[in-house]
């Protein structure tokens, strides 16, 4: 077995940051200490936790985080950042307000930008959740910055997704809760002691009750989770799906903070009926291995393709002589599938 | 040629709305329209416009569209929007917005939301920045809404950036700016009016000027441009490599407007120097060439497995008997590509 993996699995922690470097910059040995740490995942929780900019994500993480501890449980938090494509400084003030936490031996916190491609983050991510699993925290907490497809994304390797909002927040506001509020299992309206509370809550209850024409007659893409018709309460109902809740909380004090993790703990409860988990894993494993093979798939034709013959076909359509579908076309002439032989 | 495309050539509005519905429902018939069309794309000046919530984006394309229809030039504006995976509507509030400038023939307005895939949607946008570009607009203006990688996707179809912050919008923004700046090659600061203008001119150009100590001694990978130690001004330099200008706007009462266009004006001449417009495009088609690919040879691929082959496959990972990435090398073991015989 990797080295690595057997120093992570006995609860080296230097281990552990040192294989999360590896994969997060697509190193050599990342895969072999993956397989050899494959077996020992499936026992954390994972939360996505995800909303825009200014709601207090990385305060409500910190907030979890010392309450589930206090419940002898231990958390890794993973701070992804899809905003900065470029450098990997951005989420430093994260790291900083969550400074607190990390005396504490049963938290670790990590951060992770992209590189390069969000496709490569995503990857990374998905890896580094899987790895700190293996590690044997009880809760790994994959935590994103802003709203958008790339949230999506990390959210879908999430067993709980908690979408966190906050009043007041402006009137393009809504355009984000739109896509965003499909994913969530737990909406989370923080900074509750501010004005503009009960016109934020009546609206995401009115985007509840109204569904998404599309989705409410249907299974959605993600989680299985429906919009219902009746209005969703504080409290989760036990059905077979899943009705998206609504928490308050106040997370530089503590409140609401409490029936937070209650919420999480019975969607945890739901999941682990009927099959729900199960159900979601192979999904989340679909979507990662045609994101996988999207990738592989291009290395190995980019490998049989010459530098000067692509530069020739980017030339021409530069020129507008050929459309781009017809130099894709072109390129996978070549490609065949041989049956396998096992 | 397609009879859709002679009729957008002939400057027929039906068939350019029919056909850029075809291409973002993907349908059939879409290729051999832009194949016909294609020859007659590279005229317009294709501007991409991004920012985050509550910036006035919206409001400040509907300024710089009356700006510049009373030059006597014409218009299209495709507002694409990444936030809204699942639901088309997100972006009505906008369209609304934009509804005064609807009688205007010289103006043609469109919104695309995420169907499926954020990948899906870059294409779709691509291909329908051609379409309008074709079709004789002398602008086409992408609009996104968020901010996030999903918008880098977008602003790489563009020629000239322009990223839109408003002063005083809580304290992540910088966390926004840190990924998407290296992106703008113009920084509208809207809603100058607004207290704290000063501050975020100030924070924005102590972000340009110490740049990004990764990004300041080469060329990014967007555009060519790159951050100068200089202090960028409201003036524009002449000069080998585009230095990012900032300029202010109240795009509610038309202020700042003519010195965004003449931002603008001088990017494009810009561009236009010293082959800059065409290593720009190159490296554009690159980027379009490699997410065709990974589209199509995922499709060419699944195409080539059977549904029960996959789902046993899925199986074995969700059970952890095998780690994904040995299911990737195991369903790629049969691919091969022949010499081209051309």
């Amino acid at each position: 077995m990797s080295g690595l993996a057997t120093q992570i699995l006995q609860g080296d922690r230097r281990a552990l940051a040192r294989l999360l470097t590896i994969v997060e910059n697509a190193r050599e040995g990342g895969d072999h200490a993956l397989a050899a740490l494959f077996p020992h995942t499936g026992h954390a929780h994972i939360i996505g936790i995800t909303g825009p900019p200014g709601a207090g994500k990385s305060t409500l993480v910190s907030a979890l985080t010392k309450a589930v501890r206090a419940q002898g449980k231990t958390v890794a938090i993973l701070a992804v950042d899809p905003t900065s494509p470029f450098s990997g400084g951005a989420i430093l003030g994260d790291r900083i307000r969550m400074r607190d936490l990390s005396g504490d031996s049963g938290v670790f916190i990590r951060s992770m930008a992209t590189r390069g491609s969000l496709g490569g983050l995503a990857r990374a991510a998905r890896d580094a959740v899987r790895i700190l699993d293996a590690a044997g925290f009880d809760y790994v907490v994959v935590e994103t910055v802003g709203a958008g497809q790339s949230e999506v994304e990390i959210a879908r390797m999430a067993q709980t997704v908690l979408v966190v909002e906050a009043p007041g927040m402006g009137d393009d506001v809504q355009a984000i809760k739109a896509g965003i509020l499909e994913i969530a299992d737990i909406l989370v309206v923080n900074k509750a002691d501010r004005p503009g509370l009960d016109n934020t809550i009546r609206a995401l209850k009115l985007m509840l009750e109204l569904g998404h024409p599309a989705s409410r007659s249907q299974v959605s893409g993600h989680h299985g989770a429906m919009m219902s018709t009746p209005a969703p309460t504080m409290t989760s109902v036990d059905h077979a799906l899943w009705i998206p809740v609504i928490v308050q909380t106040v997370a530089t004090d503590g409140r609401g903070i409490d029936e937070l993790i209650g919420a999480i703990e019975a969607h945890q409860a739901h999941l682990r009926r009927n099959g729900h988990l199960r159900e979601l894993e192979q999904r989340q494993i679909e979507i990662e291995l045609q994101d996988r093979l999207r990738e592989a798939l291009l290395t190995r034709l980019l490998e049989n393709i010459s530098a000067q013959d692509l530069s020739t076909l980017v030339e021409r359509i530069q020129q507008r002589h050929m459309p781009p579908h017809e130099a894709v076309d072109m390129l996978l002439a070549g490609l065949r599938f041989e049956p396998s032989e096992e």
